[in-house]
């Protein structure tokens, strides 16, 4: 790889190409590549820069590994031996916000809630916001169709993208989509790009929506007194007519993960959460048939209507006037998730049509008794997308953090993914495939899907050089 | 062409196999198959018979023209010589409906509005609306990705779809997508056969999202005195918060041709009418700013900050507490545009940055006094997307409907396309490419683009069957 260094520094200049990357590089937040993994890192300055490497990549035949933040869950961005990891992270001007078209238009290495920082005093905001947002990227975002709290109302990070500019695997520059809010001309290659895990391009800028701040907030909290009782909770959301802006399940184990984690002491027996943040006009009228559809506070009960199932009871309701106290609850999800620093810990990502989320919990509770392996669950409920998360103690005599998860928790996981198809779900919700869902594919995908997504790889990606082994 | 009438007959059975089809298959509801065009129709009862068609087509290498309900405007179904039309129009079976879940499982032929009639009982709505809801079919709105009024809000027909059942060229049955409200496994095959028009495979069914009717709706009825006014009206919306359910845009002359059409009487001189319909909790609140925005009722006017437009000024506002005379208003929107009976009339479909409708309307304005023709125009304004209606009378001694177009209305259309880019903006925002807009994709799409469209299209149907010369 040194002469391919060399050429490189020739095209790129100094300080672009690295040769013994920092060791933050050989994986992301989830997957750590193979150890001996030999990878050269570029960091390109710019659009051009992005170009010129993947030209010499594709006349050299070397496979490039693109990355966003690094903060992916699946593996996506770890390097392969020989690649060259395409670091995205310099590419972070903010070219254009316009209110009055609705757009943004920002570089892959923009961090994603930075946009909604630079939009605030134009009282706009970005609305996909995975709970890495103040580490990921838009670019990673895009390519891995990142979703996160907020999506319940505002749906995943492919509603937010009206275009792309994207740099194909022979170097060439492709601009995708349109500006206007609709455009349907030709094939949707902005919409095919989007999850595509740079396996099809590499993207280098995109064309966002943005949207008006709402007029106001307000969290409510109910407590209900089993994980059972908070699903049929949000079975009674569904049925009603109030649409949250993000609606969180914490089971009682994930709350426990929370007070260890943080010492917040938010965990009471097996009672289970629903943090609900409504949002927009008519606050008080949200707030008054959420409380209802919830069946406490002197609202009606749930009937039960369609569901058959009982309804939530006992329920203890709270609306959270102090914002403090809301954003503090807020914080504990989303950084207090899973068992801390003495377990061994993998951390799943499924998710299934959103009535059968009691179905979910309890499976999630009998693979851990099964397999004798601590389990807590996090689900974005309002989109049936849950975290469980699946722990061991770590030995005292082993306290490595880098030694290898024991295979109970990996064949815990195999289980998780196969009930969660058998519910009629998918093997990820928001977080991708990268490799470490790979091989699975085949339990959800087709032989048919299968090889149709093989023919379009080898039409953006003749020679399979972008993020090979990944994804598909 | 009979060999293939028997072949198919044999494995359909009677009455599915049409040698000498009504005329109404001749053509979609703007564009006519050349004269003297053959084809077989084919009205498949099921699943399995489109397959079975599908299967023999590529066996002779049969060309295959999918048609849904017919009321495109671009061509997308137009026959082709020596093709089968193969008509989605049986298959209406709405398999399943699930509140819980959020979705609806439909087949392609079910027409759109029938889908929201049967959710209303259960309190929810199937949110994409094209003007012709009550004549399209859900499958060929996916075909097209359709638009609508309510796409302001809701989105267009992309953001309510979770996954699809479709044929492939050589009559696999692939299931694509996810039943969950989210998921990311593997490329999205769902979100690129949206809007392909029928090229890339056939439609057989859908899992589309449903949602909860909204609380309250209210009608607002603002008159300007021009139409450069209305179009900083919307400005001034996209400043503000609310955000409309929908937001139409209608020039002097579009009332008129209302008047003309229908003897409404809505048309007052140059004034031009924003029609918003506002939905959901705080109507009140909603009104209010809205009423705020538009710098009328008392409201504070528009100081035009972002944009240095002058802003809306001597504006009417009228709230349309009457729930008849509202309906009355969307009814003359959705059914009275273009031109009469007595005129030649081309209507055009291209969307645009929102920000620019004023200098949009005024190139509509311009064409029509260069080309000699009478312009009118109407916009779903709270997207950008423009509906032009270009025309001229027909003369007295050539009433024939069936002649073709002046030349003049094509020359017209065609500046039309090009300022439509010029403003940033695209050839079509909703009714496709289909044969009508062809011509002008190398205007918006790029060479990379068009050799990448090509090679997705081989993927998918290397022997180039289905719907040949449309779209790509």
């Amino acid at each position: 790889m040194r002469g391919l260094a060399e050429r490189l520094r020739g095209l790129l200049g100094e300080g672009v190409v690295h040769t013994d990357p920092d060791p933050v590089y050989a994986g992301d937040h989830a997957v750590p590549s193979a150890p001996g993994t030999s990878f050269l890192l570029v960091l390109p300055r710019d659009v051009e820069g992005v170009q010129a490497t993947l030209r010499l990549a594709h006349e050299t035949g070397t496979p490039v590994v693109p990355r966003g933040a690094g903060s992916g869950l699946s593996g996506g961005a770890t390097p392969i031996d020989g690649s060259i990891v395409l670091s995205l992270e310099r590419l972070t001007r903010i070219r254009e916000i316009d209110v009055l078209d609705e757009v943004a238009v920002v570089e892959a290495g923009v961090i994603t809630a930075d946009l909604s920082e630079a939009l605030a005093p134009h009282g706009f905001f970005y609305a996909p916001d995975p709970a890495s947002a103040r580490l990921s990227s838009i670019g990673g975002n895009i390519a891995t169709n990142a979703g996160g709290l907020h999506c319940a109302k505002y749906g995943v990070t492919r509603e937010s993208v009206f275009g792309l500019e994207v740099v194909l695997a022979d170097g060439t520059l492709l601009r995708t989509g349109h500006r206007s809010i609709k455009g349907v001309t030709g094939l949707d290659l902005t919409q095919l790009l989007i999850g595509s895990e740079g396996t099809l391009a590499i993207v280098v800028a995109a064309t966002v929506r943005i949207r008006p701040l709402p007029v106001a907030r307000r969290t409510v909290l109910a407590r209900f007194p089993t994980v059972a009782g908070a699903a049929a909770g949000v079975n009674a959301i569904s049925r009603s007519p109030v649409r949250p802006a993000a609606c969180e399940l914490l089971d009682a184990r994930s709350l426990e993960d929370i007070d260890e984690n943080t010492g917040a002491g938010v965990a009471e027996g097996e009672s289970a959460v629903l943090l609900v943040e409504l949002d927009g006009y008519g606050i008080a009228e949200q707030t008054r048939d959420l409380i209802a559809a919830l069946g406490g506070a002197g609202g009606p009960a749930d009937d039960g209507g369609d569901g058959g199932d009982a309804g939530p009871s006992d329920v203890e309701i709270r609306v959270l006037e102090d914002e403090a106290e809301a954003e503090h609850w807020w914080e504990l999800r989303r950084s207090g998730r899973g068992s801390g620093a003495g377990h061994f810990r993998l951390g799943e990502d499924v998710a299934i049509p959103k009535s059968r989320l009691a179905d979910a919990f309890a499976v999630i509770e009998r693979i851990g008794r099964e397999h004798g392996i601590r389990t807590s669950a996090v689900a974005h409920a309002g989109d049936g997308n849950l975290h469980p998360s699946l722990s061991l103690p770590r030995p005292e005599d082993n306290p490595d953090p880098s030694a290898p998860l024991p295979p109970v928790l990996h064949e815990a996981a195999d289980d998780l993914v196969r009930e969660a198809l058998a519910l009629g779900g998918t093997i990820s919700g928001e977080h991708g495939i990268g490799t470490a869902k790979h091989s699975w594919l085949d339990l959800e995908l087709s032989d048919a899907s299968r090889a149709l997504q093989r023919r379009l790889k080898d039409a953006f990606d003749p020679q399979h050089l972008l993020n090979p082994g990944k994804a598909l």
